[in-house]
């Protein structure tokens, strides 16, 4: 019988991340207010300098820290895992692995990213960290990130998801950290707003722009922000996933998977598993690799490829990506972490490149999956990683419908044990589909139409 | 450096598991309503024919079936893990390792046992099994189990809990098990006992009469009740744990642990841990193995070894363990799992024969212990074990004061993520301790007076 965990050992951990920056010479650089690129030293009063190198870094390989390797070894590597009671039930000749990730303490791929951020917060002499976070998944992934170096953490909560998830508040409370509902009464922007929507949901956007401003108006300069996604540095502390699949795929004589599937809100977990991958493909491996969205968030398969901001409040910089305009306010979906407006532009430059094929799903088929899912493999999933299950199970159906066999990969990207409210709306019938209509989608759009265009070029640099 | 996680390969798992009974000769056998030694075809209207053969089995190994651990594997081995982080922490010269048995699908222990006993449930032609949960953490592993061999299964789950942890009902239905608060109004005994006690939390010792009701008086012969501690069998399955740990202890060169803990509600996660270590020590092996209980349910360190139900009801057999009387209800403690009258009559003859020495904790030490783990490991534990972790880290701290390099191991019984109300509870200040006063005790131990009484007796047979 073969093993349905294949288990790579603590010493064969990747000690560097991959950094495709390098391998995307077309990248668009984010821009300033002025227009022009922005340089280092302009977000630092944002980032640390230490992070802010390896956001525009463009060297292929980057070695992962001693102290952040031997934080990460708490729950890395992570199992392969293969779904072989699923595909019993699916009849399928494919075989389908996912990276567990839901195994980290916070329970899900976040801490990947958060370990190294307040690392490098910490070492550059910061005191406080500030954040936003949508499902939670990120603002408890930091939360303990900054308890295992004794950082201040405070983390602006996506209101819906605040309401939603209590337990995930107190959650970061275990972990020592702060989290307020957001649009909130802390910041300048959160009380303009809650002023002309005192009944918003919230939005990442919105929760991005009070986080940004509690950090840069601390005056002691000891406080900084971080964020969990879109960013180049995220989506390099992320390929561990990826690099531990090859390693793992390898231990059992699997050359490479036919199609590699991720969920994607900011870009995050679907970056970390699948740019490794992406390198090979660029080296003309046949790989398909498709992120997922829902059809209430459809950022990759309906935004523009434009400059936008990354929060509602225009204080971050241009960034070059897929986006449903930054004053975007999603419906309440019950999958917290894909509501969000724009996409990392690393991942929406791959799209552009035709490395990535995005799909969008609703959140029914959404959960017909997860249940399918709990119902074969056991385990609960979170409604974001749900995505990606209904991916993968689409493409298994697919595969014994042209009866090939078909090596399909995952990114199990968190547990679903604080989301079972939504397993709960959906089993009692009240849940709905929701599409976003054209003319909602084109007038988010209108907010585009002032700022500067991207190039849009693909291939390798001239 | 050395590895945190020690994984054993699915090819080592444990195929057999072992049967203390063998050498506990002095075991007193379940009395039925005659005051005799209950023969295996009185309990056929509770279990079925293969399982009460486990329960009465003195064979020391029993082959675990394939079909069980083809499921076993989805999650187990389970890492046996150092806490290396407590330890530095500590400043302790101890070792401390535990077994992590957080990562099942149910987030416990418990599918352990529920796994074999759907099985057998299953060959045998049963179609429904119901069963009663106090935290939740048995309810919902039995629901997943029935959902693998496609069983019916409801669940009376102890109406504090139920209220307590709505999220633990809906993991419950999310693998298709009907969850309701007990005492119920689905059974007579439910009904007498709200018709006496309306406002009562319930108890485990009240949910199973209930349990056990609905399932003998379905007049179809196609449902069986299922217990998810306290019997014979069940401390059989558990040892898997305390088998793999032993393999685990000796791939790093460790030839005997020195002290091994487990908490204890009733007792099926310290026996699966400590019964293949007390198997050593039987044989001259120092090892000092410890139930810890709460001081608000002391039932070994205060109870009385005597003949008593193990339901309110007195539908159950007498069984010789030590016991606070069948009436006896527990304040709400949160740590639902550890609030029962009785014990495992296969630990309680462990503790007669001086294999084991039990100690109880407040609830403000163990959720101190609790938040000392999340923040030095990052995991968050279930109430239930930080009950182990408390007295893992006694005994890391006398280590330190003896300059001892002692070996330390404890059962991570499992997390607490469908718990945090209780955290909540106690970052807010708002728990204080209870021990059981004397005369509250005395009163309830009243029950037993007019019951058999079991032998005292130790060591070998004669």
């Amino acid at each position: 019988m073969e093993d349905v965990k294949i288990q790579l050992s603590e010493k064969d951990i990747p000690k560097q991340w991959y950094n495709i920056a390098a391998d995307l010479p077309n990248l668009q650089p984010p821009l300033g207010p002025n227009g022009k690129p922005i340089t280092p030293e302009m977000l630092t009063p944002v980032f640390p300098m230490n992070i802010i190198e390896q956001e525009v870094s463009t060297k292929r390989w980057i070695d992962i820290p001693d102290e952040v390797l031997e934080i990460l070894y708490q729950w890395r590597p992570v199992p392969l895992r293969r779904a072989i009671r699923l595909e019993k039930f699916l009849n399928t000749p494919a075989k389908i692995f996912y990276k567990d990730e839901s195994v980290s303490p916070a329970g899900s791929h976040k801490p990947n990213t958060a370990i190294p951020q307040a690392y490098y917060n910490k070492v550059f002499g910061i005191k406080k960290i500030t954040t936003e976070t949508g499902a939670g998944q990120w603002g408890s992934a930091l939360a303990y990130a900054c308890n295992q170096f004794g950082l201040e953490c405070k983390v602006y909560m996506v209101r819906i998801s605040f309401d939603q998830k209590p337990f995930r508040k107190l959650m970061m409370q275990v972990w020592g950290a702060n989290c307020i509902a957001s649009p909130s009464d802390k910041t300048e922007f959160g009380r303009q707003i809650l002023k002309e929507m005192p009944d918003t949901p919230g939005s990442l956007g919105i929760a991005i722009s009070e986080a940004v401003e509690d950090a840069v108006h601390d005056k002691t300069g000891q406080t900084r922000y971080s964020l969990g996604s879109v960013l180049n540095h995220v989506m390099l502390h992320q390929t561990i996933i990826g690099l531990e699949a090859k390693k793992q795929l390898e231990m059992i004589g699997i050359k490479k998977p036919d199609i590699v599937i991720g969920c994607a809100g900011g870009g995050s977990n679907f970056a970390g598993l699948t740019f490794p991958f992406a390198a090979d493909k660029i080296n003309g491996a046949d790989i398909e690799i498709i992120p997922v969205e829902p059809k209430a968030c459809p950022t990759l398969t309906r935004g523009k490829f434009a400059y936008d901001h990354g929060d509602t409040a225009c204080m971050t910089p241009l960034l070059a990506m897929h986006t449903l305009g930054h004053a975007f306010v999603p419906e309440a979906i019950h999958a917290g972490g894909l509501r969000y407006h724009g996409m990392a532009p690393l991942v929406c430059q791959g799209v552009v490149e035709g490395l990535f094929t995005p799909r969008a799903y609703h959140q029914l088929k959404c959960y017909e999956s997860a249940l399918t899912w709990a119902r074969t493999e056991g385990f609960i999933c979170a409604p974001e990683t749900s995505h990606a299950i209904a991916a993968a199970i689409d493409e298994a159906v697919k595969a014994r419908e042209e009866g090939k066999e078909k090596v399909i990969l995952f990114n199990y990207s968190g547990h679903g044990l604080m989301d079972l409210s939504g397993y709960n709306l959906y089993m009692s019938g009240k849940l709905t589909d929701y599409e976003l209509p054209d003319d909602i989608l084109n007038k988010s759009l209108e907010i585009l139409k002032d700022l500067p265009k991207p190039e849009v070029k693909k291939g390798k640099k001239e």
